[in-house]
């Protein structure tokens, strides 16, 4: 149990003294919340395109654990003194964006692009996320938490594919265009904010990361996408 | 803490050993669920329509509240021996055409039908739980917990009447809609339902209702949803 005076100001980390530091956060916190929220729009609009019963549950369920993190990031962002909604502002553009030029044709390219295209963003946003304050850093892993409902959607894909080998076709030319419109979007976000950019290469007290290092960062990122994509048994 | 031998049959009332209690609470139960998925998809419809962000995440936390209930409903026809798939089966058809002709024209009829649809089947399945086991009728009353979302819907349709009084007759006229469309469709369920009927009705060991204690529980359900309609500034 913590003291109650002054709880506020303590739960606010030294590293934030920094105004550059402190945008980063706001920035990033914002467009993971904005990004949940659009999750769970789409899920949403997904389990309308289940064919079962079961299927409309378990996106459904997929959605509102996207939901139920946002709640915990808005009273983050609102604790170290930020507008919530202008926080998420910015990103708003690019995150419709990008779910308007990925809009999935059917059920499956529903399900793969819930579980790469999170995947991609969950992958990035944890790479940024060991550059911050332990506070921010466990709010962000905790919300990135996917509830084991990724089990789901490889069992689905893998069981069509079987039944049909040229959806697997299909399929994989989908995860690739959805890397291709994530990246789009991200670098598009990058060149906008300059505090978020900073935050990666570092800053005051806190190190960064050179030219070599982001490269590898985007490596890593590159190669988890293919796991994932050899998880539901497509080509990446 | 309960002993952990025998705690699933423990869980199980004696109410549960006449036949016909049991198929009426796999009714209810099954109608409740389905009548929560339906609620968060069109929750999640709605939430589009949101003028701002922040009417949209109030509308996103309203379904995911409605959703976060399903779960608990799920295992526990699960516990008592039934297919919870097969349970929601018999109110798919009810259920979807009330939704069906009662399809929101704007944010406003979609902020009403959350509050005043919701609130009259929330009536109606409270007052169905007092006639059930402890067990049950906590889930039942648990699970139609608002979580005091009613306030936003309360403040956004007020402000909207008294900027435009126009939108005051119209919204009256949809709500005395989504009553009348409501009641056709508990009508059906009613006729094709025999054990739900019965429950109300009473049985070997159990009170029920007699024909004028039916009828003063639909005045009872009558009156809130004119006490709703008159919070939100509206005639019934």
């Amino acid at each position: 149990m913590t003291e109650s005076t002054g709880e506020a100001a303590a739960d606010i980390p030294v590293a934030f003294q920094d105004p550059q530091y402190h945008e980063a956060v706001v920035d990033l916190l914002g467009a993971i919340a904005y990004g949940e929220i659009s999750a769970f729009e789409r899920l949403a609009e997904d389990a309308k395109l289940a064919p079962t019963l079961e299927d409309k549950v378990a996106i459904a369920t997929m959605a509102t654990a996207e939901f139920g993190h946002v709640g915990r990031i808005l009273e983050r962002l609102t604790a170290i003194g930020a507008d919530p909604f202008a926080a998420m502002a910015p990103f708003r553009a690019a995150i419709d964006l990008f779910h308007q030029h990925t809009a999935p044709a059917d059920w499956f390219e529903g399900l793969i692009k819930a579980y790469v295209g999170d995947g991609m963003a969950n992958d990035f946003y944890r790479e940024i996320a060991a550059y911050l304050d332990v506070e921010t850093r466990d709010l962000i892993i905790d919300a990135l938490e996917d509830g084991g409902h990724s089990r789901f959607v490889v069992d689905r894909v893998r069981a069509a594919i079987d039944a049909d080998h040229r959806l697997g076709g299909r399929l994989a030319l989908w995860g690739r265009r959805l890397m291709g419109e994530a990246l789009t979007q991200a670098q598009r976000v990058a060149a906008e904010r300059d505090a978020l950019s900073a935050l990666l290469a570092g800053g005051v007290d806190r190190p960064g990361l050179d030219l070599a290092a982001i490269g590898r960062m985007f490596t890593r990122i590159t190669e988890r996408h293919a796991e994932r994509m050899a998880e539901l048994g497509l080509a990446s």
